[in-house]
């Protein structure tokens, strides 16, 4: 039997944080479709976000994007955060799109090019220093397109000796998440294409240094619990980039394309104890066709209703059944718990906060999204390019 | 035994359509690199194209996309072309960088859209008409992200009805080819995903309505010969747009990522008996980060080298350890063709005609590099945006 | 709004087959595990049918495998299953178990093997007449391992003449369903490897030949919904082989990898008019390692609340959403039913029908499955191989 | 420039295990077809085995697999293979063809489970102790096919409780190889899916273990090389299981679905320091429609053919084109390797050693097919069951 109390108190202290560049405008290699009300500077994302948690309640952090969202004082950034009931979250750096990486950043052939990513992972460290944020996140664009290009392996060695460097430079407190991903930019190879590589890389680099899963960035068949069960396992899964893909990288919403996967990711955090501070819950996505604000507040109320899910599970019916060899019994527990309409438990969860039982209804009746639309007119819509 | 003769003058009548697009920037969502000496026009992307020709002999005709090839006087284009040694050949029509079209164009749920799409393809064999082009080339972004997003059957209907009224518009002699995408830009659906749902609108159709097979286009797993050796079963091959994928629709050199696979498929041409005008030969290549006018000359160079090997094939004995269940002796006959060097071959066929045996070195000591580095400053450089 | 009693009426109506091979013992290439109590006979698969049958009130009708299930009298198997509530349904041919099979049967080089396997289809066609079954459904393990192993087209003829003499053999009333699949056992060609090489082939044979889907058949990325949308628009959507898989065709019970996918299919049935009796809804599984009898009524209600969810989907909701372009709002009402505990409802459909509401509790206890144990010692279990 | 005679030196230090396994019969779940002539006994597959390398000359050792070889004296055995030039290599543990393995063999949740399998692999170390084997290579079949059904985590703590046990068993010299394979038999989740996770465990036992690389194991887009490369400089690549594959685990000949991935496998070995004693390379394949014996000869000579390539690579031209970022260059300095035709390279290498230039021909005009069709009669031919 499950303790209906203590999954409520659970999902009361869940929090996701939401990225400052799904605000903005994004898109695919053939179209970034604009639309209207988009934010034009960090500010304006930062007031999207506080709609956000402001209606779920579930995301008061907000992860920035170095260069995108840079400003000169971040202090004050970070005070402005605060005034709408936010804080600054992860940082996370950007070695893709100077000209200079156009053979990649820290595993560049060229020295020179090594040592000017280097430098930015640092300024990465120091803006996280003002901000007060815990986690740099590391994702690497870089890789190969054709055989021969390069050296696979001195481009390992190049990856662990700027690892080693920002890694050093990590105040008490921080940590490094470094996040893998299959293919894209790159095309033939990617330095790090696998929780493998990231966990190597992680394992010499010692404590502060910890894997992040993002849910679109695997093979396909590959079965993502089972990395997070193995992560967790080994004390080395740092946190979560969530969203959804049917084939490739696809960055829609979390939970979208396979609510069932998402739930099984949630019992395996759950399980393996990692639904605490140590793992972060992040989504990483691009609304190219949808309104941004409420596919953002859909996504954290999708990773609510399954983590809802995931507590449901009766535990101890499970493990009876598991150790008896009971294949459908110990299925049947699972399922019983996803078949289960959470929605009614979120409602009352939410109003127990003081919050709408129906976010998305209350953010479109607040009027926000015709307010900015008036507003933001004039100036330049933030987008992966700035 | 393989008449040697006859293969040397079939790869001499063999020729590649390079497309105009592949001579400007590209990149992926992540970043555009650009490289110096770029097209700052559509002739400039000619004089480019001559290169290839001059060097390769196999290139004669140009791709033209519109509107990133738009000019006043398309005629006048042509006779520019013509100057070069070359001929302006398919056109490719774009209905997925229009504002108009985020949630599709020809399938879009909106008539006017739809309207706007259609009207455009219409403009396209105008310009075939002055042009001379054969044939029209389509390639719908159209799909959908999300379940639920739109109607996936009255799609199929909308789409059947802007083919119908395109194709009724072809002139004699004029073709429709129609290409299949598995994904991206759309994630979800995608409105001809795959060879089977482009065969079915082409059969309505008719005669002027072909397949065409980009082998970048296919889910992980698929034989693509055996499409190839289907469709021209079925008489529906209008061509290939030839490129290289490790995963998605990398649209690398082609034979770059498995030349073993180029091979087989040229080997269903030759057996299939689409060697020859009805099926064209194209490039669709995206050169990121590596030097474009001597990729492209690579690549025609490998599809070249694979047609060889195609021709090399010993088909009576081919046939003989088929009808006898040899398996292993089946497979060595198309093995040891594979395994032939035909370089020297296809060395000896391009001093037949005058040409150097080394494409890419004769490029290189040409100058030309050089010589559009330095003259083409200033202007704004050609890429999938114009 | 969508009307629940009409829900309920149609849940009512809807009927699945099961197969009579999936009582009886199956595994992998490594190992079959048995089970006690398994079926000796055809006729004791009845026997477990039948409890399917009683319980769920939705599988009353089996599908036979010719060889394993062949009798000396089909009108007497006919009749036993008539006593005990069942209809014999869906003969299913078998030309890939005789060693003569080896590089195929339709398909093979040697015309004494095709006309072997001809010979069979239409022995096959002999039991439908004495069964009076319907459908007659064609998996063809056909392929080869090897590029160069057999001519990819050649194999197409032969497979066109076969299917066309057994066509022609079909009475009024009877029809013919194509399968394909992706590959296994063969691995490098399969002579019908996808949806649009059964749908060529049906589409020339005419209206008794029908396209049938297995849901397990496809390559990683295959938006399965697409295709049974595009094969209903084109009249050719014959029937379902129901099962889960999470890599190959897994032939695990349907709806237990992913229920999402198994809905979103439904849908696609239920919007494209499939919902009826020119759609057999059937299963195709292996239970290698859970107990069969209640895997299958696990699977037979996991259809059924795929179903529910999608008769459940508000319609006219989804068609304004889509009209206006909202993809959030569409998106939503789509899930808004996935989302529905729909459990309770399907218990109550049960209970008017007479029913257990939990077919699972009450076929355990049934004792059904402690009698078979003690009852079917001795003789030879069913198998894969007979 | 490459140093031919130090290539040539090289391939002759060149020895590729087969498997004993190959020899016998093999099929899929859908049929074993068996083969005239195929060996009942251990010693007859080293019969089969001594033909092989009596004429590469590059197959001196067998693996075995325990209990398919199971031999009361394997001393004994080890004489009879020394008479035919061979000697005893690998031996393979199985556990996963016993009943009690249905949900398990070292993971499974009941410890007397556990315990027998655990006893297995120790016994397959005595056998080693026998055989003068130096190499343990452990394949799990241990899984689950439904989410639920098993606990991951707790899986992974039996696992490593059972390599533990059995590492520390092994004597000087020992080694033992942990394989890991994405899916097959289990369908839900694997328990060594992926190199990471055979990386992890190996790391914990310490230098006796080692990962070994089955090239058919992996998920669809994984890049091996990039894996060959890593587990390399990690110090921890214990070896090979060569075969091919087309979509899952094919297990076709080595090299004959994508020799170009071959290749650049085996040039990261060469690289990356691993063309010695240390990497182990082995044959996994069945021959399931194909003649057995000199399928594995074509095999062994595709490893060599694509070593040849490796070691002809100009690495000293292929490291200034990297360095300098020409992305063209570099590419064309590896493709020019595997380009070359090396099979007169080979033939001259096998004729400096004595051998028949052409390893097949010379197989076929032995009249060893003849002679063992016609002497094996009576008996139960060799399979995966025994």
């Amino acid at each position: 039997m499950t303790d209906l109390a203590a999954v409520k108190a659970a999902l009361r202290t869940q929090s996701v944080e939401t990225p400052s560049w799904a605000y903005g405008n994004s898109g695919t290699r053939f179209k970034v479709f604009t639309q209207a009300g988009v934010p034009r500077s960090p500010r304006e994302k930062l007031d999207d976000a506080a709609q956000v948690h402001e209606f779920t309640g579930a995301a008061p952090t907000v992860a920035l994007h170095i260069p995108w969202d840079r400003v000169d004082d971040y202090a004050s950034l970070a005070a402005y955060a605060q005034e709408r009931g936010l804080r600054l979250g992860t940082i996370n750096s950007n070695t893709f799109q100077d000209d200079d990486y156009r053979l990649g950043s820290v595993c560049h052939p060229d020295p020179a090019v090594r040592r000017k990513a280097v430098g930015h992972l640092l300024e990465c460290v120091d803006i996280m220093d003002a901000t007060g944020s815990r986690d740099l996140k590391l994702w690497f664009a870089d890789g190969t397109n054709y055989p021969g290009q390069d050296d696979i392996r001195a481009r390992q060695d190049r990856l662990a000796e700027a690892l080693s460097e920002v890694c050093a430079r990590l105040g008490d407190g921080q940590r490094m998440l470094l996040e893998y991903k299959l293919f894209e930019p790159s095309f033939y190879t990617t330095d790090v294409p696998d929780w493998g590589t990231a966990y190597a890389h992680c394992l010499r680099l010692g404590e502060k240094a910890q894997v992040v899963v993002d849910t679109g960035h695997h093979a396909p068949g590959t079965n993502i619990e089972f990395i997070v069960a193995t992560l967790l396992r080994e004390g080395k899964l740092g946190g979560f980039d969530f969203n959804s893909r049917f084939y490739a990288d696809d960055d829609l919403m979390a939970g979208a394309a396979d609510p069932f996967q998402l739930f099984r990711i949630m019992f395996e955090v759950v399980r393996g104890g990692g639904f605490g501070p140590g793992v972060a819950f992040m989504l990483d996505q691009c609304h190219n066709i949808e309104a941004k604000i409420p596919a953002i507040i859909r996504s954290v109320m999708n990773v609510q209703e399954a983590t809802a899910k995931a507590l449901l599970v009766d535990r101890d019916a499970l493990a009876a059944a598991q150790r008896s060899g009971d294949v459908l019994d110990a299925n049947a527990v699972l399922m019983d718990a996803y078949n289960t309409d959470v929605r009614p438990l979120l409602a009352e969860v939410r109003e127990e906060l003081g919050l709408d039982p129906d976010p998305v209804a209350a953010y479109r009746r607040s009027g926000w999204a015709m307010k900015i639309t008036e507003e933001r007119t004039g100036g330049r819509q933030s987008g992966w390019g700035a």
